[in-house]
């Protein structure tokens, strides 16, 4: 099997930079940047969806995340809003000028996030979805490819290869944990694997801590641990009321824990001569 | 979580058959019978897979396989001969009369493969794009679920649950090896799954062996532990010359080593009392 | 790393027949031979185990196994009745004739079972224990290699080398599951691996398909699957009174559901060619 | 199963602090103190190992390592100096007033041990030889417990239960990777784990990113990781020509690269207000 090329350091060396245009500033991913993607799992309803993104904006996030098309295990768990949803994180959007990511499952839903999103999500789950991968590769918007529950590290570089090859080079690979047999945690956070692809790709790599942990107090330690072995970033989930919340509440900081981490993170960055 | 419920043992007692109509003689899965799926794991060209298929008609095969679209992990592998090669396993249907699957990896390749295939098949790594199964649920056409890599019991069922959910009652479980740190074999089979739907679910339940194992010496010893734990029947990888194979000749058997399996098969199926 | 030389195929191609000298018979485990273990857990007092090794000893029980020092996860768990259990398992030995086993976690403890055991059994925790392997490599005792939870087959093999190396040609190979992701069962029986040992090693490959699995319902098919994948034999669990066990009583066949299961297993050891 | 409890926050809130006398000074570990042990994997000669054991010790490392038994998968491999190394890391604790770790394998080397060493390590693979486990709680002396290669974390506590049971409160718990499917590692460091353990436990946590990589590119980061994620230390391999390491050298730091990482792990720990 012949292996990943254009995602490696060989074919390109210096750090690829992912420059997202929001009405608010010009945005950058990878290199010199470190990047705080924040929201709650699931997109709920106006109010709450407009109010926390509100508050994200003025604690400095970069970047609005809010799924509307949920992957879910089970047939009967609740799936996202759908097209309400992406109403919703684009009126975010236009309210707080900050750029926004959600999930696509099905590339017949291209047409409808192509402009109301600036990042595209694939799942864990379709890491190895092929089809999708293709269709992304012609795409003109900067996908966030997360690791696959169980893919090894070449796995997840050769999915991203399969998004290059298609002429996007806009890919970001995001550590979101891999399964194990602990029971205690979600997932197992690989912290090697971020320190790894830090020499093997020239793409960014982000973190996760969130679903990873599924755990909200181990959020904050794993995600200062994504900056110290070099993460380029990290996506949590924020949610007002987590004992509320449709979908993952208990890995949901609080916007009071957000912000301390917020602070950690802005240090942790410093040190590393990284901007925000 | 809501778990599996259409799929489960409490909602339907009895084993579930599915029954295929082809020209040759109506063909039932699950229950009493055990059947044997076999084949090239790719279809290469049109003389080798027709001059092969008429060699497993022969042998008492039941049902003919052959991948068109392949899902390779690296976008350099060879994926499959495309819409050709589903001329070249309609024909190999006509010719024998047997019953042909593949794998669907893309929805908008349903009108090509509807009429022209018997068995859809979905391959590990999108047994949890949820996508596929909704439509695949509204298909009047089996789905051969196979395991995903790392898929727990309950979100494989979980998986068929979103196919049973949306009509199409025609579920066959496939069984297909797990990921651990073995590296001396591709996958490990886990035989125990077997058992422990057999007690689960209503649905059929059949391994695959060669995908599983990764090595042809160890098909035949993991197909018999499979019929002897209860299996519904087992898929193989069969080829004329394994090591000209295009794609996974390491674990094909020669049509030689198959008709010896197939001995061993029958005599263990008799002594479960099962009809072949 | 040198591998595993002594413990190999090429090193001796014809199978290592160990064989063991009762007051009832010789017995002889592997090659041509299936051989069945059985007895509790742990041998939980005088008269429960005394009257169930009557029992097994008439339904064709070939070797008695009752834990006497049980290494437990948590130090506040049941642990074996120590002396007192070498005792009783040496008076069901005299008594019925048949050998016996029990497992062996610190060799100062050997001068105690040397002329009360017939085998002396190593764990799965210990499997790495090179100490008490070194040890058992110089006594004139079969010993049973259990494999470690998540050993590969190649450190299993190796393990069983310190033995071999000791000058101690008497070890047989036991798989009892490996740790995986899987929740419904306690482990995941690696059949592979029985079919990959047989062709690796001359030593001889038993399934302990009780604790392999944690459940009784799985217990028999897991059995049969393991003699046809060509296992030399079996080692299961029988209690009285499953629900009363003070260890692992989920997982012990009633003395009823073992008769069943010793009809299946002679009938798949004749088709087999195999010897009871 | 009873869990555990004299290891819990419950049990005892307060982080636990274990003080060791050399002659140099005295020394911390946990609560606020952040210890750094540094050495070879294994003592290979007198010479190399004193004159690496100066260059650490004015570099700021707290405790000296060195395996003098060394527990090998394979019968094969260098297995240590055995008691010749014990008096060369002896003259080296005496020469630098560093205290010293060694493993210890079997109880019968105790005697040897007790004078010589100031920690005695248990490695992953005696994580669950409990029969030592319980000897060491008898023992005035603290103890290193390396997690199991597939230990959960609450079977890793439930093995410092059986330490701290026999009444031996000096625990340290060093997390050393855990067993995956990823090939390119050498195993995948649990760095939730460190986070939830902090939790659970009044105990030290340390993390050995040496042993849980296999590869010195990623020591660095993974060790930086580990301090962020509120480790208590970090236990690294160095070597001054890892190319000619008898054991290991493909993971070992040269001096250069430790000075660097020790001054990096100054500021994190400076940072995060811990000791050093």
């Amino acid at each position: 099997m012949k292996s990943f090329e254009l995602a490696s350091r060989e074919y390109k060396s210096e750090d690829t930079i992912i420059e997202i245009s929001s009405s608010r500033k010009k945005l950058c991913i990878g290199e010199s940047y470190c990047t705080v993607i924040a929201g709650p799992c699931a997109v709920e309803g106006w109010d709450d969806y407009l109010a926390l993104a509100r508050i994200l904006a003025e604690s400095g996030a970069h970047i609005l995340r809010g799924g509307v098309f949920k992957p879910r295990t089970s047939p009967y768990s609740f799936k996202g809003l759908g097209i309400e949803g992406i109403e919703i994180i684009a009126r975010a959007r236009e309210i707080t000028g900050l750029p926004v990511i959600t999930e696509i499952m099905d590339i017949r839903d291209l047409d409808l996030l192509y402009n109301r999103v600036d990042i595209l999500q694939v799942g864990s789950r379709n890491m190895q979805n092929f089809s999708l991968l293709e269709e992304l590769g012609k795409v003109d918007r900067p996908v966030m490819l997360k690791r696959g529950l169980s893919a090894t590290i070449e796995e997840w570089l050769l999915a991203a290869e399969y998004i290059l090859r298609g002429g996007n080079q806009q890919v970001i690979l995001c550590e979101r944990g891999i399964r194990t047999f602990e029971p205690y945690t979600r997932n197992t956070v690989d912290i090697g694997a971020v320190a790894l692809l830090k020499q093997l790709t020239h793409l960014p790599v982000m973190v996760d801590p969130s679903h990873a942990t599924g755990r909200w107090k181990m959020v904050a330690p794993v995600a200062r641990a994504a900056i110290a072995a070099g993460a380029d970033g990290i996506m949590v989930e924020v949610h007002q009321n987590p004992d509320r919340a449709l979908s993952d509440g208990k890995q949901s900081l609080t916007p009071d824990n957000y912000y301390k981490l917020m602070g950690q993170i802005v240090k942790l960055a410093e040190m590393d001569g990284k901007k925000m």
